[in-house]
């Protein structure tokens, strides 16, 4: 299982290269991510190259709300605190080469970046070194319905999946999810913005303990909270 | 939060109305699903229509595993142990009047359903109301990758809370999902077929305890396996 996941190792490991600085402009054009030309998979072996049109931390569906957040978040990244953590700019120097495939896989998009501007995950984090924990400021948008007008618990578990890994991964380990376990308290109303904050609790060994939880922005409501259990894939470890 | 869920309830409920008899042609086109005129979901209120311009539980992107699969189980139907579990075909008589919404709520989508043919969620679900539990056949198709070449660990939880809820909701109860308990066990790689079984074993008052287990179809590899706590929102259960 290990070697298994070592395309992603790769992927989540390049997340320690963050970015700071001013906000990307609408529509700002990302470079291609490139993932492996050759992984294992449970046997399966294959090569997938994503295309990233551009960089989707902002878009213009941002609600005034999360764009309120986002400029309160960066101007903490100016003394270093707090750094934003970046989505997909990046090519794997070992990963670059350009690759073809065929069929379904060459359309491969990551999950929670796989939908058009406004209409799926809209989020952007940020991670205090310092504290070691990360904070999420999420958007789910209309694609992501569960009830009526309301998120789709999945949605909100692939988000705390998402910002519970990136926490794990901020302290320099290769992570993967072993267990998330998520309390649902309320619901969640579609296209309103929401706040994760995720911290390491523990690391035991190859285990990190991550604990999230979900509130509106004037942190009257608790939507959710949840525990994730995450294993670091350094083979040196144990 | 009971209130705020009445919507789903229905939507839910429609569940109920399985489907039997011939698969659907490719592109068949479904009913609209019109879904409430009036909500209220955290103080929010509004309304949504849904177009759903297909039945999505047969597409041209299917392996012929999935397929066999599919057929296998149709054959169950035909004695009644088995019912498939319809997708979306429904219109409830209380929400059939047809609303304008304006911006990006006119867009909402169920998210399980969201993705166009082949990308996402390809899936379909059969339940056997003697033994009280759902098996649900599943495609990730290449919108839903996490680590690459492999599922995104938010995208099986999805499945896991849809397939659990529908079990849930055979039983006629209306349910919101409380608790979701997951173990990643191993990778699953993009594209392939896994079959998740989803059973109730127990009910308390108004709580469904639920668990599932997420394996390959030769049922040689355990991916998962988890736990999911549904509540029945009938006010009149204690």
């Amino acid at each position: 299982m290990l070697r298994s996941c070592a395309p992603r190792l790769r992927t989540l490991g390049a997340l320690r290269g963050l970015t700071g600085g001013a906000r990307p402009a609408v529509g700002d054009a990302g470079p291609a991510l490139l993932i492996p030309q050759g992984f294992s998979a449970n046997g399966v072996t294959g090569s997938i190259r994503l295309e990233i049109p551009s960089i989707r931390d902002w878009t213009e569906s941002w609600s005034k709300e999360i764009r309120l957040l986002f400029d309160q978040f960066m101007k903490k990244c100016e003394d270093g605190s707090w750094k934003r953590v970046p989505s997909y700019r990046y090519i794997s120097p070992q990963d670059s080469k350009p690759t073809k495939e065929e069929g379904q896989m060459s359309r491969a998009r990551i999950f929670s970046r796989s939908y058009d501007d406004g209409l799926g995950f809209e989020f952007v984090m940020f991670h205090n070194d310092v504290e070691k924990r990360t904070v999420c400021f999420f958007q789910g948008g209309p694609h992501l319905q569960g009830p009526s007008g309301l998120l789709h618990g999945g949605a909100l578990a692939t988000m705390i999946d998402v910002t519970g890994g990136v926490t794990a991964v901020m302290t320099g380990e290769f992570v993967m999810t072993a267990n998330l376990n998520i309390n649902f308290k309320r619901p969640i109303p579609l296209g309103s913005v929401i706040v994760i904050n995720s911290q390491i609790d523990k690391v035991e060994g190859r285990k990190f303990f991550v604990s999230c939880d979900v509130q509106s922005v004037d942190e009257k409501t608790l939507y959710s909270n949840a525990t994730g259990l995450f294993i670091s894939l350094d083979p040196e470890k144990k």
